[in-house]
């Protein structure tokens, strides 16, 4: 993140990685599946590298696995827009709908912030396969955030 | 499942899990983290056993992992009502509301079938902390039914 | 609600009909359409009258009408379980999902309350044709609980 | 919609209000409420006029208000895009979030088409207050296409 301009309203994405690096050093305990590509003042951009886990038979990408790209990247979006305030927010709701059976590649998810309140947030999260322009899942979601964080306007 | 009686109208547990592990032997490479405990007409009970990989920093249970449960509990479920034919049912939609921060203990996972038509089944989950009476998370999921089921009376 | 009994946790449907009629007296305008039937300590049971607004051509019930009697039920379970101080109550997410094609009849909602927190509260919502067995349209629905409200255990 | 373009995508908004009337007359019996303003090959914007049935005590728009304009705008996008074989389409779920409490103005609905299969569609709708840039709800909702509809590509 630049330092010399007047706006920079939110972490850079290697910012983000570093303080959920921190928080959570055990989730990275099977290999970086995860990566935070871009962060924006209310959006996030998270990749999701395809494996052995996320796989499943025929050649396709795990409905959980989606599901839990979905809600890192909401994450990834919220710690971003708040900083180290947001460690502690969970999830309170995750609504996913599987639109189309994704191939073997990395997913991509591009979440965007709807509303950061006091308390809560929600957000909303579009899917897609590595190259592809069709959306294969759709989310939105709801976290609680559990710390009292300061925020502009809300 | 008894031949001899009247109303089997649903296949048994491990009947179920069988089934499962033969089109998806894969499922329990790290382990088998999910039993199907008990199969109704239209219900199931799953549990997710602890371990390493569904807790989180501070003793609790991750919510992707409670996705998987609850996911999981209601594919179980209706391979129960309708046998090998839904195999290769996928997840539409899946909603989950967390309600509670769980403890680090077994998840119980108790699925009702509320609506299963010709293709679409509609579900909601109850999850439990094992030994406690209070639902920690709640999820309604659709499925696909992808191929030609036949069933009664829809 | 008697005071001397021990365990009167709730109020009773006309109770709450009281409230909210006096809370809301405009929603009777074009007659009284929603009759509480039955309060539980963490239940409602809401009776929607067949009437010509929420009917539809061919008929069957509005979709808009059964979400309608969804969120008022949850209300209703709401107010019967906490009293006056959830009257300020809002709904912050209600999900639902459609699940037959209902014939022009009263409709029913049986709701239940799933959790209630200092802040939030969450209910599902089973939704009958009057004489029939099978559910037509399930919802899922979180209230804000506005006003500070006391409640023991949460 | 003009005849002589080669990409005539979709149905115009006064094509589609055409369409909705002469299918359901009585929609207006009360005023018309509903104005769908802009129909995009996968979008719609619809206006619902502030009146006396939408409006709740100390001046705000009721949720299921919202939830009709929603539902509605959605329905409106996809005979926009599919002509009158979408008329006898049904919502299947409908999942709103209410984000903050709107001012008595009329209601904005931004609906996108995200999937529209051959027996499914999916969309997202996102409503403003009039004149207003933040979102005060956002839903999502899949409506199931009953007639069999013809489109390419899906």
């Amino acid at each position: 993140m630049s330092t010399d301009t007047p706006l920079p309203k939110h972490l850079s994405a290697s910012a983000v990685t570093e303080l959920i690096d921190e928080a959570f050093p055990q989730i990275h305990a099977a290999g970086r599946v995860m990566e935070i590509e871009q962060i924006g003042p209310d959006s996030a951009r998270v990749r999701m590298r395809l494996n052995d886990r996320n796989t499943r038979p025929g050649g396709t990408i795990s409905g959980p696995a989606m599901f839990t790209l979905a809600d890192f990247s909401i994450y990834a979006a919220l710690i971003g827009r708040l900083g180290a305030p947001a460690i502690p927010s969970v999830t309170s709701n995750l609504n996913i709908t599987f639109l189309m059976r994704p191939p073997p590649r990395d997913v991509i998810a591009e979440t965007r912030l709807v509303r950061v309140g006091r308390r809560l947030a929600y957000a909303d999260v579009a899917l897609y396969s590595d190259g592809g322009s069709d959306i294969i899942a759709h989310a939105t979601g709801t976290y609680a955030l559990v710390a009292p964080v300061k925020f502009d306007g809300v």
